[in-house]
């Protein structure tokens, strides 16, 4: 199921999660979301963990064939989860926390039927919290990634070529990725968030709204899929914001960089600056105790004394954040958002995207990844943060 | 919202789930999950739609902004659909279809507070229902997905390159996918299954199991991914199987092809005249009325016959199904498997899969979309399916 070298940090997470049971006076998580599963034991299988308050947990497996190890146990469907405690002399959990935010009704009436818990807590709440501060294991896959991440943008300017369609522009910028070592797919929290392997958005297309709730629009290549690159000619005048998703080792990274063609309008270069600004002092204040909702204000304030807050994460649509936690999935805690009620601790790891979007222009702005320490952020994702010139 | 020229393909969709809705004497279908807005509205938005039993469908739209037309209606929060009901003398409905093996245990919570209906049926069931037979409108994005999918197979041999590790074969076959209008995004239903823009194994790997329940298995190049290529290098005698998504147009297609590089063992290329073989018999059998387990056992019964049995459908770990229905997900009914209830009926549409994992060698066999009609298939991948020689 996993390496011997891999137990230790297991052992942490486990301890993390099963704290977080003890403290609801609960006897068991269930576990059986693919993100969950990686988090609690290294790897994707399809099947069940049951981590008991205390003790070991156990790993019911339905694929694949041949994982070996302690409490790995083979069954064909869940009802043998019960089957198998019964026999075991372990007492059905009478407090049982289920993953309910993202685990189908259908599913949550089955596993209740089998386990018959008297009371149900929100295990997806628990495992999100004990999965926003990250290991220090953890936060050497999210470096490696950042690493990656960095690499792929010195390609960036390299793989343009004059004429280009915004499409053209990010495939080349996805191959790259991919032989950087990118993993391809791009794992969000929640079932409404749908995207490819990033988002590159240039003049006019950058105004266009999107259902997604990103930070930036777009209108896509299809009705099925709208957001990002629409196919469009990137021409002089013009800024291309490139947002690809970093996941070169199961972990994420998100980083933006600013690119033009040509001169670009006073506003899109004043936009861009203050972006830097905002990144400047957001990061300044990022401590551990600081409360992610002043993150939010300082950066609102900033682009308000600048005039500008009508561009500010969108135009025609703005975004309500101005950064997200990252980690297995884009989309973690904590939020950069005026009502947020997350506070920074040690060890979170964030993404900042302070960006504006000029009608007719584009998208301008920067987006790095940072992990918060005792004394202040550390930057996974460097290089240049000027606008890059494409020509 | 729609299109005028859109409309009257919608129409045809909503009265086929009405007449679902109204058989099971129901008031109301309500739909918040991407795919099945995208079907019933031929676009992706955040919000929901709720269909009655009778008359237009209600377009709850929280995001993107700007989306105009009959019964649009622009919402913060799902609550306020109860109250837009209410306002319109609208009654609530008694018996409620919700996509219950889709939405959060969380979310049902919300949506039945909020609507209060004294029963709730199965509405995942009933749109899969509905979508299992596609449209003339649907069938012609699929044609148009199979058109791009044959081109791309068409590229493959020029993009190898002697020496190149499996991932870098698949790097430059993902370029020309996406260069010949691949969307990337490759849609299964239900939470288990996960995979980037497709498969290619290779010797040795083609037999590693994964815990995704695909025809295929592989490493994968990571424990957060494990299927499909593990960066290992393409050699003499071994096959590459291809299995990459197409999904040009919002409809999936499937197809796979065999490459092979120096001379491959006998019994691979036995294995794979097989294939072959069990294709033609089993399209040939798939008529409108016949039961999708039907086609499934003259499959088992040819693999049998020749012996091949204990490498059909792989071999350390085995698939349960040789085929699968395809759409705007790449798993929909009918489901080509021995307990298969799916009875083919015209305007379904198939993938059907025939493959053999060869131990040391890799994996062979062939795989096409096929549209059911009154008449019998129509192959919408078409292209060379003997063994291509990469040499």
């Amino acid at each position: 199921m996993y390496s011997v070298q891999l137990l230790p940090e297991l052992q942490l997470r486990w301890a993390k999660m099963q704290e977080s049971i003890q403290a609801a006076d609960a006897d068991a998580l269930l576990i059986s979301t693919n993100v969950n599963l990686y988090y609690a034991s290294g790897r994707i299988f399809l099947g069940y963990i049951y981590l008991p308050a205390n003790g070991k947990p156990y790993f019911f497996v339905k694929r694949p064939v041949g994982l070996e190890g302690e409490n790995v146990i083979y069954i064909r469907k869940p009802e043998q989860i019960s089957e198998y405690l019964t026999e075991h002399n372990i007492p059905m959990p009478q407090t049982l926390f289920l993953e309910i935010d993202s685990v189908s009704y259908n599913e949550y009436i089955r596993l209740t039927n089998i386990l018959s818990p008297k009371k149900v807590l929100n295990g997806t709440a628990l495992i999100r919290s004990a999965r926003t501060v990250k290991t220090d294991y953890e936060l050497n896959l999210i470096r490696k990634s950042g690493q990656q991440h960095s690499a792929l943008y010195r390609h960036v300017p390299a793989v343009y070529q004059e004429g280009m369609t915004d499409l053209e522009f990010s495939i080349e910028i996805e191959r790259q990725a991919r032989l950087l070592g990118s993993l391809g797919i791009f794992r969000v929290f929640g079932p409404t968030m749908e995207i490819f392997m990033g988002s590159i958005v240039s003049g006019e297309n950058a105004d266009t709204p999107s259902p997604y709730d990103f930070g930036l629009g777009g209108e896509g290549l299809d009705p099925s899929l709208p957001v990002g690159c629409n196919g469009s000619i990137i021409k002089p005048g013009m800024t291309v914001l490139v947002d690809m998703g970093g996941n070169f080792t199961g972990y994420m990274t998100d980083m933006s960089r600013t690119y033009s063609l040509g001169n670009i309008s006073e506003l899109a270069v004043k936009a861009h600056q203050t972006s830097l600004e905002i990144q400047e002092a957001v990061i300044a204040a990022a401590l551990p105790g600081t409360a992610a909702a002043d993150l939010y204000n300082i950066g609102m304030r900033i682009a308000t004394k600048e005039g500008l807050e009508n561009y500010f994460m969108g135009h025609r649509q703005q975004a309500g954040f101005i950064g997200h936690g990252v980690g297995i999935e884009i989309n973690e805690a904590p939020v950069i958002a005026p009502r947020s009620k997350d506070i920074l601790s040690a060890g979170m790891v964030f993404a900042l995207e302070p960006k504006f979007v000029i009608p007719h222009v584009g998208a301008v702005g920067i987006e790095n990844t940072f992990i918060v320490t005792e004394t202040g952020c550390e930057k996974v994702t460097p290089g240049t943060e000027e606008i890059i010139s494409l020509t």
